[in-house]
This record gives C-alpha cells, sequence and structure tokens, in this order.
C-alpha cells in the first residue's frame, strides 16, 4: 500500500489523551497494520478500497455499512494455510485451517474459505445452515459449542460434519447415544447400529494455559464454562483410570475419562484432542505451552489406554493490530514458532506427530474490513482534567473533548462497549491539512457508552458530512450487531477489482418490523 | 403473591460464593420484588405466570422465551401515572409519563401504553416508525437522540411528535432549518415560512448530576456526549449572555445560548429543558439535586432573558430489583420526595412551577417479564479458591463450581457481559427439596463471558431438561439481543388471563438467512 505524502499535522498532544496514543505525524496516512493491503488514499485524497472510492460507496450504498476487500480476506485466508503448510510440512505434512465462522460468517465467505483450501468451524446450528447453504462439503465442518442441542447433533451427524467438538462427558454420551440410535434408523444400517455412520469427535481439553496479547498465565483449573479438564483428580468418583504407573488413585482426569468413555463407544470415531487458549493473541508462546501439554497427554493416553489421537487442534486466537501500537507476530512466525515446538517434543515423547489443526478467525477477516461512517452532530464538552495530571499549583484544570458523532454505533460495533475495545479512524472522503484533534467517536444510540473510538486524533477541521473510517471491523462486529434503538443492521459490501456487491444486504424498516404480531 | 411454604433448602455456603449472595432459606420462592404480581408456584410447584404454567408455555412455544405479564405491565405503568399525578396535583397540576421505548417496544406495549394514560418516547426513526404503526398520536411523542438525522428530524416534524429533544447546538440550527424549510412545501403553508407549524423542542441539558443506585455525584462538567453544558464558561465564544449582573463576561453556559437561541427562532416553540442524570437509581436525592438546578436555571432564563420554560423533563432512571437485596424505593415514594422539592424550591425562587414529565423504562417493564430457558450440559468445574480466602496453612484449596448451560445467552441477554449486571434465577418447571448449590447460568455461545447468571443457588438436582427461569429481564434484554453464533432471537410472550400471544414472535432460520445474498 503506498503511503501518502501529504503534509504531517502537528500539535500539542491534548491532556485528556490517554498514554498509549500517540499524535500520527501525517493524519492522512493509513497504517498498513490496520488496514486491507488494497485500501489507499485515491488521486483525490478520498479513501479507496480496491479502487473504489468511499464517496461512490457512500452514494451508491449508504452508510453506515461495512466494507470489506475480498481480495484481502482470500489473502489472509492463504496466508494461514500456506505458512502453517509449509512449516508444518516435515512435521505431520501440513495442517488443516478452519476457519472460525463465529468471527463473521456468510454464504460468500464459506465459499472463498472453501476455494482458498481452508475449513470452516462453526458454534451452532444456526452456523451449520449457512454452510449447508453455500455448499460446503460436510467433512471440512468442525461443529463446537458447550450446549449443543440434540437438534444441532442430529443435524451435524446428517450432514457428516468432520468434526464434532464434544465438550463435556455429558455431551459425549450424548452424541454416543444419538449417534448408536440413528444409525438403526438410517436406510442402509444393520438393525443393531453396528453399521450406522460413526459419530467423528475431537475432544475439548482445558489445558491449563490462558492467553491474551503479550502474556500467558498456566494454572492448574480454570473456572470455565469450556472443555475437559486435564488436571489431576477432576475425573468423576467413579471412574478409577488407568494413570502412570505409582500414580495416586482418584488422580486421574476429566479428559482421560473421556477418552477412556470415547474409546468404548462403538458409534464414536475418536479423532484426537483439541484446546483454545484466548483470543488476541500476540506471540507463539502460549500456543507452544498448550501445544506441549497436548502432546504429552496423547502420549500418556497412547501408552495408559491403547488409544490413538492422531489430530490435535490448537484452536484460534491470533490477533490483530487495532490501533498502531499492536503488533501480533505474523503468522509465519508463530507456525515456525510452534512447529518447532511440536517436532522437538514429538521427539522426545518418541511418538509420531499427530496431524495438526487450527482455527483463525479475526486474524483473516478482522483486518479486511472497515466500517464506513457519515459524521453528524459534533460537539466540544469542557471536561476537567484527572487528577493526577493536574498541575502543581492545584487550580483545576479544564480541557476539551470532541465529541463526533456517527450514524451507527454500539448497535454494529458492540466491542468497544463489551469488552473496552480500542479501535483507530481516519477521515475518509478527503484528505486534511488541518492540525490534529483529539476525538471521541460516538454513535447515535440513547447510551452514554455508545462508544465506536474512544480515543484518536482527527484533522481539527472534520465536519457534517465527512465520512469517517474505522478500520479493524471485520470480526465481531456484524456477528454482534442488535438493533438497539431499531436501528437497521448495516449491510456487509464485499468490494473487489473496483467494482461491489452485497454479500449480507442492510436491514430495512420493514426487516425491523417484521416480527412485530401487532396490537 | 402467595409465597411457597414448601421446606427450606440448606448447605453450607460455597467458598466461591460472592459476599452478598446469601443461600435462600427456601429455594422454591419467588422474591416478590424481583416477579410480576402473577408469577407464583402452581398446584404442581411449576411456575405459572397469570395461572399459565411454564411448562404448558415451553411445549407449545419452545424456549428460550422472553415471557411478560401484561397485567404487571399495565399495573406498573398505571402506578408510576398515578402515583406521579397524586404527588404534583397541587404543584402542577400532574406529570406526563414518558414510556422510554429504547428498554423494550414493540406496537403492543405501545398500545398498552396509551391505554394506560402514558406517553412515549422513542430514540431513533426506527422507534418512531413502531409508534406510528400502532398509531400513537404524534402529539403523544417525544424523539431523542445526540444525532438525530434531517431525515429522522423531518419525520418527527411530519408526524407532529409533542416534543423534539434538542441535544446540541448544531441541532437546534438544523431542526429550526427544517421546520422553516418544510413550511414553505407544507400546503396550506405562507411561502415564507411563517406559517409553518413549529418544531416543539425541549432542550436537553447536563445539570453535573450522575446518579446510580444509593449515591450521587455533583460535577461541573460532564465527559459525556449528550446534552448541553449548563457550567459557566461553556457557551461559544461568540455568545456573551445575558447573565446575572456582575457576571463576568465568558460566564455564560451552553445551555443558556441554547435558550436565548430556541427563543430566537421564529420557527421553534421551546417548550422547556429535559436532564437525565444515569440509571439504575434507587433513592430520590439525585433527581432532588438536578429538579433544584433546573428549577433555578428556569427562573434565571425567565429574569435574564424573559424566556418562559413552561415544561420540565426529569428524565428516567429508576431503578428495579435484579437480585435480592437490591430495594429500589417504589415510585409513588419518590414522587413524594420529589414533588415536595418542586413545590419548596418554586417557593424559594418565586415561579410558577413548569409541567414536569418523566421518562421510566425500565422501571416499567423490566419485572414484567422473566426469560424462561432449557438446561442442557451441566459440567461440575474445579476452581481454585480465590488467594484472600485460602486457609492459613497456605494449602492450595479448591471448590466446585456446577456451570449450568442453558439453550440461549448473551444474544438474548448481552447485559452481564455489558455491565457485568447480575441476575437471580429458580427452578421453574418444578419445586425441589434438594440442599443448595452454588452454579453459574452460562448460555450456549462460542464465548467464555457468556454468562446469564454469574452466581445463584439452585436445587442441587436440577438436570438437563429442567427449565430455568431468569426474572428482570424486561429491559434491554430483547431491544439488544444479537444473533451471535447465527442463534435465532427468543420472541416475547404476553401472557394474560391464563393465555398467551406473541406480541414478538421467534426469529427462524429462514429470518436469519434473510439478507444473505449468496455465494
Amino acid at each position: 500500500m503506498p503511503e501518502t505524502t501529504l503534509s504531517a499535522a502537528s500539535a500539542a498532544p491534548s491532556p485528556l489523551a490517554p498514554e498509549w496514543l500517540g499524535i500520527p505525524a501525517d493524519l492522512n496516512r493509513l497504517a498498513p497494520a490496520l488496514w486491507a493491503h488494497d485500501a489507499e488514499r485515491g488521486p483525490s485524497g478520498g479513501l479507496t478500497l480496491a479502487g473504489l472510492a468511499v464517496g461512490e460507496i457512500k452514494t451508491r450504498f449508504g452508510s453506515p455499512v461495512f466494507v470489506l476487500s475480498e481480495s484481502d480476506f482470500r489473502a489472509r485466508a492463504r496466508a494461514f494455510k500456506q505458512s502453517f503448510d509449509t512449516a508444518f510440512a516435515d512435521v505431520c505434512g501440513g495442517v488443516d485451517v478452519y476457519y472460525a465462522g463465529k468471527s463473521f460468517l456468510c454464504t460468500a465467505v464459506a465459499a472463498w474459505v472453501r476455494e482458498e483450501g481452508l475449513r470452516l468451524d462453526t458454534a451452532s446450528g444456526g452456523e451449520l445452515a449457512v454452510a449447508q447453504r453455500a455448499g460446503t462439503p460436510g467433512e471440512l465442518i468442525g461443529l463446537h459449542g458447550n450446549n449443543k442441542s440434540d437438534a444441532e447433533i442430529r443435524r451435524a451427524l446428517d450432514y457428516g460434519v468432520g468434526r464434532i467438538i464434544v465438550d463435556s462427558l455429558d455431551e459425549l454420551e450424548r452424541v454416543a447415544r444419538i449417534a448408536a440410535d440413528r444409525g438403526t434408523d438410517t436406510p442402509g444400517s444393520a438393525p443393531d447400529g453396528s453399521e450406522a455412520p460413526r459419530a467423528k469427535v475431537m475432544l475439548r481439553l482445558t489445558p491449563g494455559v490462558h492467553a491474551h496479547t503479550h502474556e500467558f498465565i498456566a494454572t492448574a483449573h480454570e473456572d470455565q464454562k469450556f472443555g475437559l479438564s486435564m488436571a489431576p483428580g477432576t475425573a468423576s468418583p467413579g471412574f478409577s483410570g488407568a494413570g502412570a504407573e505409582g500414580a495416586p488413585e482418584g488422580a486421574a482426569s476429566m479428559a482421560e475419562e473421556a477418552v477412556a468413555a470415547a474409546a468404548g463407544h462403538d458409534s464414536i470415531e475418536l479423532l484426537g484432542v483439541h484446546c483454545h487458549i484466548g483470543s488476541q493473541i500476540f506471540e507463539p508462546e502460549g500456543f507452544e505451552a498448550a501445544a506441549v501439554k497436548l502432546l504429552r497427554f496423547v502420549a500418556d493416553m497412547r501408552s495408559s489406554y491403547g488409544v490413538a489421537l492422531p489430530e490435535l487442534d490448537l484452536g484460534g486466537g491470533y490477533g490483530i493490530a487495532y490501533v498502531p501500537g499492536d503488533t501480533p507476530r505474523p503468522p509465519a512466525e508463530i507456525a515456525e514458532a510452534l512447529a518447532g515446538v511440536v517436532r522437538e517434543t514429538c521427539a522426545e515423547l518418541g511418538i509420531t506427530a499427530p496431524r495438526i489443526s487450527i482455527e483463525p478467525g479475526r486474524a483473516i477477516v478482522g483486518s479486511t474490513t472497515f466500517t464506513l461512517y457519515e459524521v453528524g452532530t459534533i460537539k466540544d464538552v469542557v471536561v476537567d482534567v484527572p487528577v493526577g495530571d493536574l498541575p502543581a499549583s492545584g487550580e483545576a484544570v479544564t480541557a476539551v473533548r470532541r465529541y463526533v458523532s456517527v450514524d451507527g454505533g454500539m448497535s454494529d460495533n458492540p466491542r468497544p462497549v463489551l469488552y473496552d475495545a480500542d479501535y483507530s479512524v481516519v477521515l475518509a472522503n478527503r484528505t486534511s491539512d488541518a492540525p490534529a484533534q483529539l476525538v471521541r467517536v460516538v454513535g447515535k444510540h440513547c447510551e452514554s457508552g455508545d462508544i465506536v473510538v474512544r480515543d484518536a486524533y482527527l484533522p481539527a477541521d472534520v465536519r457534517a458530512g465527512d465520512l469517517l473510517a474505522v478500520p479493524g471491523t471485520g470480526a465481531y462486529c456484524w456477528a454482534l450487531s442488535s438493533n438497539y434503538n431499531y436501528l437497521a443492521r448495516p449491510g456487509v459490501l464485499a468490494v473487489r477489482d473496483g467494482d461491489a456487491r452485497w454479500i449480507v444486504r442492510p436491514e430495512t424498516e420493514d426487516d425491523l418490523l417484521s416480527r412485530d404480531m401487532g396490537v
């Protein structure tokens, strides 16, 4: 992406700016880490995506709108597949990359994922429905969920999904029972169910590794709803286990119990184990620690129970840059690091490396998309400067915060209010040489927490009618969007080669009222 | 509501329970403050609403489902209207109660509101569309919003809304312009706009009072997007004001500037001023402080500018009980306290009391509704007891947290993850004498933060297939609901006199895919 060379804005930092927020040397510049590769300033200074100007997008499609670069999506998907395939070629012959549909899914995305050689993770019967409508073959699909309904399990088995990621002992028994029962109802199956297609199962384990951004922590116990604990002593009272020699009684784990139980069910084909250690992870160490723990478990299960676990899914959580200063490692670097650890650990343990799979979602779709908003009301609000910043004289100090309102808000991006998530923003319809002004970009909802970008610098001449673009909104924005205050949810516009099409159309007022049953 | 007399459960408190959470003496009892007045245990022990059993609701309508008591809604609406009318009868002849549609709105609710003598607050063109479809007369409607579009303002004027609550100087000019322009296009108006219907305007002020639950704080400046500041010195540089004699130059407020500007526009009829000081407010003191501040402003504007402000809206924010121990004052108590302060302050200031209006939302609809869920996976998770609670021996201590999964989650109630909101829960399809078990009720979403009720005691024999009811979900649950993980949003079932009807039907899989434009 060519950088713009327009003149830099300069101003003193606002006393209200958070410490991490620097004033950009050039407010018109698009920081490459935050944008699709084909986003750039066009000849007239306006933001363009794949050659299409935001002014034209606004005119033809309105606002707010999610604007997604199809070629950037495909490139990021390919980059994951290729870099992990390359790094793991000698370890396990490559990696199965499952795109995590929960981050953003529609049938077009499911089709792109497949065309780029990836598989698809789904988190519910609804996400599975999208995959089915897109024609994604069942064997390329995984089904997640801590509380799958019987109907969801049946649907997955009917569609022949490649893996059900089982999350609890309860669910394991349900899947086994449904698969067995189903066998007898399936045309061509033997009445005793012996010829029923077996349910392909991965067991989701909690390895006691939590990672986020730069840090990971290791703990014996995880206080969360997901997974089967690997901690000793977590098995059911009735399960004695076949633990390593000399292991004390009652030292078996829930994970071990699940493996033994799965191996005992004729209706289940146990593929392997799975873990997911967090989100927005920038560094490889957390993934490495989890991989080592799960590989040891794989070796243990072979030696203690004679159970082979030929597949190992290391989950998702690969981070992206939301603001300048965020520096997630590129997929290739994490792949290299992780492949080294798997190679080494398997050699130490004397086991054949299992087939590795991963589940990136945000890291593929997050940066492909920006949200385009139109500026409305602008208000300069006098604010007391936080006490810590008061001058020694002790006099009360105030500063002005400029609130820039846009035509969307927490309904199209709830992440700032849900997770205190930071975003960045640029003036999109034009460039400006005006000095930098600290702003807070807010939405139009009747709620004071309705913040789109908590702190950012924009040119001081931003005015009503200007367009703003917030990058990094591809993941968990449309997916989490609501109709709060009866605002219609924006559509998702896929841009490629200078043209655009809706892959998800925007809502209309009729959509909003379609479920209202009248007075 | 009759209390049940089933035997009390008893058990030691879990070391994982938060301090405020006591073990109920009777787990089957419905704490009256949390429920609709016509919720009770039926003859067989199951929860009933207006005589309709949850078992029948589940069978006929499925789950999850929002179950709303129509007569409770009407009773709470009436209670607000009557108690404020009574308290303020001698002050200003009664109070206009605007139901805050942002908490939960559909056409049926709009109709009930009107039938019970209330008016309707809307927060967007979409909410206004619901009111229009319900046939709510324009003069009974208020339109809020910090960033109303021109289209929304035009729509409000076309429909003849009784008040546009103007939030900024920008907006004031836009409303004035649109109202004036519109005049010339309106059949029957004079070409110069002089006969155009005037826009009825309230000005939203920020009085520097923030209230929440038991406390309120007073501050000079408010760091938020809403309103016109009442703090001295916040007016535009060009506005000199007509402040009190001896006031220093530049001491005028943005609020004062807006009053002067509004009074200068022929196309605007300035009704009065408005404030909104917070949410989930239990005590009257914050409302009282804001009322005093605004009444002084009303007196000032009359003396300084000769501008009459005949209406005063004190906003919403009236709290409800979400868990036992929450003790919001009843509307009648707040009305009495507030009426006393208004009466006294107006006497002191020597002004006629303005007509008072209020905007309760949550306090009318919140407790009318419970969400009915079905239990799925149950998992006992071993958890490290927080360090502060470790015994003196220093040995590591663990306890078990029981995760009870239900068939909904953060998509139908994002408040726990958005605001750390606490809720309570009961076993709904039956009673139980089993001992109390600390549980965390979680949803079925692919996210570890997907919590429905963070901490509660339920009978230890709760099992898959049981029904749970979470009360207090009438406000800001359906309104904020999403399709995260492609889960269909539940419908809202209104129950009255033993029968039920959808007022908002549940989503279907076709609804979920209706905006998907294909591969």
